[in-house]
């Protein structure tokens, strides 16, 4: 439903880039689970602009919970989140609102609005508000931990620059590397060079994209529904609506396309009297189902759209071609500030799903 | 919610692949829309098992239309729509209950259902639930094509063998092409290769997947919603619903980290006086909402895990690993029967953004 | 959403009175469910026409379960059910399509379905559509008793004759007094002189309607959702659908206006160690949610539309007055078959909510 | 879904009596729409505790709009409502968190969130999350009288004291002596009675509740869906999310039971070419769907609970038999001020079901 996402543990977003206020509302909250305030603040710490690799734009980001917890616990009933917005300079934005900027929502939502929308810095389209998914998503991976389920993301590769790739033996030092990297790769050699990458595209006032490379430890087997809310078509769902993604792939993804069924299916063993896969081709959904192993995927990031090249473009109230600038603050890639986006996201899902298959009761715990 | 997708024009799926009958219930329908059984029995035939490519079992595959349809016209109430099983060889099957096939459901629905869960044939999991999808996906577009909007697939690649690619400039010419072609390729040569592919996998016990392109034309601009119900995440929950489907990418999708921002921006452009975009990068879809030119997408299909060579598995009743020989009847592709029913994902998906846009009277007509 | 209903475990609804079939389906199922047939088919005859009291309609109402249990049990995928419409005289129906009958959905469906909707004996809207509701809702009934919680409903009064209320201290003494009831009162003295009145409005070419009392015993405390999937909000959504219902009260209800808050507040007690009220003025639901006491409501029925009297319409094809008598075969009262309707509608909202706390395993076992 | 309600139109309801701020975002909001703050803060004022007949407790009840309107016109992006708590005394109630108040939803709540919840003066359970809505359904009616659909209500009767009916041949007057009363009746010695009824009341520190009447002027026929979304589930569903509510009823509603069909059946008339219907019982809905007369639903509201009297309760944490005496604040009545919120969810419910229709561009225009 257009700005709510999920079924049982719901989050409701709303905002505008150079609005008062961005949040996010999640209902369906077990109560009792600890929220632990600075987990939060260190994923919005991870999602916010860094150093010459960003924009000049740097919004404090605090989050204040208006609702639902009490005493660092959730009572149960939603949690609000709400972001002010400190640092608007809307005038870098207003000389732009007949000129939609090339790749960017501003044409697509001006039609979808009947022009009533607010156009300032992408408004409600601004990647500006996966500020709120991120902290929403950041009180779904306190969910997790509980249960011993992580999410991690690294950046997999950036304009043909390749990080090593998860080692599925041991996600948990992967995990372990991921959350003290100040930039979220594996190699940190490959890493650098990332950095000169983007460095370079800025330099050219230019920008560059990605993939992003996500693995799930320590999910049960029987997650997940047949047919419509599979894990693949919720993730998917929700991954699609993080700006700029244009893909995303479960295990082998496009390269199935290469190989044979036998070269492709996953057979049974059994490891320590526990039933796995030899291999994990399928990223551990089978049926949309998860089957125990490492839920795996990837995701495309297009490059940013927003880049100081100048632009072809129409006047929509003149009807005539016409070129822009784009000034206001960008980032040259916004790939490494996804990271934290795709987890949260990925970690809201698998709550959802898990909170339907076990109840709400199955995170959190009672008072004592 | 599980079996039920859709917003404002939903389908609910049930059936087994080896029960009475399978079927589909939509609802939201709009009344006054001229309900072509010929059209749909078209689209079946295109899923239905073809030639020495596909599997043996031959269904029928008769759609009964239960309700909603009077005189060849919708009423506005509910259409199920409903296929019995008639050709049903459980005993192929039933040897396999405790041994899961890999790559399939059975395991993870056996856990997801705690035993309970029918397994003969895939059960709930079986690709032959597509074909109630295929027809109520029929009855959408029955619905686009009263607004000038087409979907239409072909397959792009299989196990490296390609297509050429959709002309953007004459999307007409290449949906007469698909709508004649008896195996979904735009160019014949290259499909002949691709049986032969087929032919090859089946004839080694093996089987082959690929990658299946789709362009929406007609649709136009301000379609979709932001964040949760954009195109891209209502398409790709969509798609992910289908067995096999691995990927989906829009527009250059992966590609696009090969890009620079200045490579991959679609600049705006007047043609006839209407606003359009130079180029696709980004497949017809800025900010999760149409812009108005072509939508594209591509979706990654894996080899069919059914294969006829022994395979490794755990008996899991004995808790020991063993073997399996996949007896029935399967094919050594399934990408061909796949492109009815992305097509018809498609449709659903775009009638029901239309009908959040505009309201369900948008598509049929009062009765004269 | 318009023919589905519930967020964990739905149904949906689909045929015509007249059409080929009717049927419901149920998803979010919970697997390992015993479905017993004989006791759907025990509340198919409840809801059926019975004797000189109701029309002279006989349905077979066969319900054939399509999908979703296997060797008797729910494999935790949907359950589709479906009746076959046998014994339809279309003909008895077809001079009224264009006159519609007074207070029935002819006139207000026309208008919203375009002229397009299937009118025959109310079509969609035909109380008939509470037979696959009737066995949706045995089916959740059956789970219900799984867990010692159990839903009955009489006739309180009708038509100004009034049965004993419940026993509150002895709920499961009325229960089977109800469940042995050929017609649904406690005190069969009271149910013979409203058979009388039936009997009566019958040879008067009259109708009669009355209200209905439901109690729910076995409930625990905390189950429901605060605001909008309170109790009293869920089951008074999924009782208005049943055709004839014209309100629902919930404890003293409208009898409130005559209380002081001093007599209507119900004080908490201890009672063999347990948490309980003195009173239950407030039917077992506090805050939306309930407190461990019986759930009790009562739902007004309307006197049945169709009537054999001359009645004044509007010829829709010649926009002029004009009248009608009803033929076909109608009841003189339908409230005592909307019982087992009452019955359903308010086990399927049970089971939701518990499911949408304790998760889909609540219900059902693993299989051995 | 618990907290948000609607299908195309929704609301998501957050917050606690005590906690930092309370707030609703709605989404699926038409773009174009004028959004009056003043009649905003007018339908907060019939809200706002009065004078000697309400609670002492104050609030500015400041609705701040955090997103989703620009200059005064709905962007057509989630509007997101938030008023500050800002005269919390939070020391009045906290004694009680172990003694839950006798029908209130403290101990419901209790055992619903395991102990986590925040009881303080109802937490999110609090009457006072009916301002956000109050504010969220303002809005709805502004755009209603954009249609000329106007939703009056007042208090048919309190403890006895009954009010005029409307007089359905001129709701526009009765609209106009509501839209100017400082308390909701029609006729103003009515009214009198009844304020003194409540000073009575709060003299014996007790409390009244009463009836309130709805009508809905100006809805064309063919609104609402059949069975589970129709008029009159929907508007059910909404009212009972209002706390205190415990009955509603749709026309003649439980006063049918003393009608036979013959007297209970509204005939079509043509009245000025229109079709019309002689007399209203059926409250204008037929089978769920408006059939173009006027909506008239009358709504059971009980006692206020909070009661200065002392009262038996049970100690949560000894698990012994105790007595409470609540302080803080407390109406001796809240029916008048259920005035506006009985409204705003009529408001919500209507708009939803014309945008299901008709589309979310139903509403609003296009930008000049």
């Amino acid at each position: 439903m257009k700005n709510t996402f999920g079924n049982n543990l719901t989050v409701t977003l709303f905002g505008e880039s150079h609005g008062k206020a961005i949040g996010a509302v999640i209902d369906g909250m077990p109560s009792g689970v600890r929220i632990d305030e600075s987990y939060i603040a260190l994923q919005m710490d991870r999602r916010r602009a860094s150093s010459a690799l960003s924009t000049a734009r740097r919004e404090a980001d605090q989050v204040q919970i208006l609702s639902g917890v009490k005493d660092g616990i959730s009572t149960g009933t939603p949690i609000a989140l709400m972001i002010e917005n400190t640092s608007v300079r809307r005038s870098d934005y207003d000389d732009l609102s007949d000129k939609p900027r090339p790749s960017h929502a501003d044409y697509s939502g001006y039609v979808r609005y009947r022009g009533n929308g607010d156009a300032s810095g992408g408004g409600h389209f601004s990647g500006r508000l996966t500020a709120p998914l991120t902290a929403a998503g950041a009180i779904c991976q306190l969910m997790l931990k509980e249960k011993g389920i992580s999410v991690m993301t690294h950046i997999a590769s950036l304009h043909g620059i390749c990080d090593r790739p998860f080692d599925e033996e041991n996600l948990s030092g992967d995990l372990q590397i991921l959350e003290q990297a100040e930039f979220p790769v594996l190699d940190e050699a490959a890493g650098e060079k990332m950095k000169q990458a983007i460095r370079e595209a800025a330099a050219d006032s230019d920008s560059v994209g990605g993939i992003l490379a996500t693995a799930v430890s320590g999910l049960e087997a029987g997650i997940g529904e047949p047919w419509f809310d599979s894990i693949e078509s919720m993730i998917a769902h929700a991954i699609f609506s993080i700006p700029a993604v244009k893909g995303i792939e479960f295990g082998e993804g496009f390269g199935f396309e290469k190989l044979k069924g036998s070269e492709a299916n996953d057979p049974f063993i059994l490891k320590d009297k526990k039933i796995q896969t030899l291999t994990n081709h399928n990223g551990g959904v089978n049926g949309g189902i998860s089957n125990g192993m490492p839920v795996l995927f990837q995701t495309a990031v297009k490059p940013t759209p927003s880049i100081a090249k100048k632009q072809k473009t129409v006047d929509l109230s003149e009807m005539c071609e016409t070129e822009i600038e784009i000034k206001g603050r960008h980032d040259p890639a916004i790939i490494h500030r996804a990271v934290p986006v795709i987890d949260a996201m990925t970690a809201l899902v698998l709550c959802d799903l898990l909170i339907a298959r076990f109840g709400c009761d199955y995170f959190g715990r009672e008072k004592e």
